[in-house]
């Protein structure tokens, strides 16, 4: 008979045994080695390879007491998720982001104020080590409520009105703005009308600022409308706007989306993109290649937001203070202007 | 000086004072009414409507060691769930589903081995009440783990291999797949090919096991290609189809995506669908209407398997034995075939 060697999985004592040191050093080892000499943590991590032990992720969230998982929170509706690549972006990017570091994301979608009120208890219930908040419109209850729980928490764009509580990681909305039109004015533009984002988000407020900042004198309120950042809002508004001011000659879109709506609505009109009106939009999402012409846009660096809110995230929850980062946007051009 | 009215939340203490019953009462009433009289539930529940007591969720799981969420746990990479538009019906159809009995719903995806790991530990932990387990191909660890814990769960389609132990929800795949190959017939083409999902699919396998089963002595394995559910792999497959036999005159694709590929294989070889080539798929997912021509399909009723796969689970959370249920699909006549 031969012996037949075991396939049991290795243990800590296992890994114990070949490095020759406590079990309770080996723990110390896996949940970051404090209190633990250079030698002891080299042995142990020789020892772990050497036995092919691999941490139950289980076993080490019941020692740290953390639950080894991220919510990614998006207050919206659940089709929103589908129907805006922006979310699908962020949320690839951050669940590659946490997986680099051994952690789960779990999604959770709450657009009504009651799915809000059970995401919360559920977070609060500890279920989650922290939260990425995603599109967070202000004034919405759950925001307090998270920043009043003191769970670790960091916002997708700037969280008005929390900025003070709330780490935050945003794309720079304002000199984005500023950047597209001063791109369509560089093509001789001169009546740039704008369809806004609504007013209580970041990026609704803070692009048209951007908007009006760079235009300065030539600002007209009457070539201001805003949307909901939907295709068909901005389709409504771009058809208002050319009944407002049939001299319009561009348009800057605060998202992509509403910017598709934009050159539908050109083309029932009869105006040619870009001779008769260019067109910029916001985001270099998944849309802007699909429209015809393609969308000259400006690019939020969506796999920088994402991968920064995890950084600033884990720091959170390791007791840091949060921090707030701006990332600079880029002009992609394309065919619309 | 008047007296300003109390604006603070109603408490259970509140409801069982203008019930006239005790603390202990109301709680039993909140968490399912047993051990109760019928006239101290009404009085409690009259309590409700006139104090304006609203159930903290957070303490409802407390008092009942439940977490109020359910898992839908996608055994694929997370871009799978923005290109595969089956997935973002079920996500959807089940959130609402859970919404309506006041349960939150957390989406965990899990492709990668390491991913599946850390979800099994998640869900072993206690973090949620049950869980609903999206395409799984059969021999994936993943669905042996969450058998053997014990943790509340069902399927979505039959899970090979473990009929016995996990309850689930499928589409009838061999009626749905005899249905369409009689309407191929029925429209006088005579060399049906078929283009099936991956071998390890419960979709995959039933699906072509129908096919075969309705052509009968027509049968020939020739004319049998396996895709992997996308699109380019239908595209594929139908080009080694028409080198193989140029006299196909219909195709049956087992779901639209590989079928939406498999017209464009059939545009690029010149042929015509479906004059020359005529072309059936299976879900009657949003892909199907944009196709050109838009396609006809067997429809998988989402929303219902979504539907029974919450009420099933909440059947076995409260521990009763798992059933199955398999929903009759229906065909969608369009213009490829």
């Amino acid at each position: 008979m031969t012996t037949v060697p075991s396939r049991r999985r290795p243990t800590i004592d296992d890994v114990a045994e070949a490095a020759g040191v406590s079990r309770g050093t080996v723990s110390r080892v896996l949940n970051g080695g404090r209190w633990v000499s250079q030698d002891a943590k080299a042995a142990v991590d020789a020892a772990i390879r050497k036995t092919g032990y691999r941490v139950n992720p289980h076993a080490r969230s019941l020692a740290t007491n953390r639950t080894g998982s991220v919510a990614f929170l998006l207050t919206e509706d659940h089709q929103l998720l589908f129907e805006d690549p922006n979310f699908s972006m962020l949320l690839t990017g951050a669940a590659q982001a946490l997986a680099e570091r051994q952690l789960s994301l779990v999604l959770i979608m709450a657009g009504s104020a009651a799915e809000q009120e059970r995401a919360l208890a559920y977070i609060e219930a500890g279920h989650v080590d922290g939260v990425l908040l995603v599109s967070a419109h202000s004034g919405q209850r759950l925001i307090s409520d998270i920043v009043d729980s003191k769970v670790p928490a960091i916002a997708c764009g700037i969280p008005l009105g929390f900025q003070k509580r709330l780490g935050y990681v945003a794309a720079d909305d304002l000199e984005g703005a500023r950047e597209m039109v001063a791109h369509l004015r560089g093509l001789g533009r001169e009546r740039i009308a704008t369809i806004a984002g609504p007013e209580d988000t970041p990026g609704g407020v803070t692009r048209l600022e951007g908007y009006r900042l760079e235009l300065g004198e030539a600002f007209d309120e009457r070539l201001v409308r805003h949307g909901d950042y939907g295709r068909a809002s901005g389709e409504a508004a771009m058809r208002e706007l050319l009944e407002a001011d049939p001299t319009i000659d561009a348009v800057f879109v605060a998202n992509d989306r509403m910017a598709a709506g934009a050159i539908d609505a050109l083309r029932t009109a009869g105006r040619r993109v870009p001779e008769d009106v260019a067109v910029g939009g916001f985001d270099d999402s998944s849309i802007a290649v699909g429209t015809d012409p393609a969308l000259t846009t400006m690019r939020q660096p969506f796999e920088r937001i994402s991968a920064e809110m995890v950084r600033l995230l884990l720091q959170v929850i390791e007791g840091e203070r949060p921090a707030a980062i701006t990332l600079p946007t880029e002009l992609v051009v394309r065919d619309s202007a």
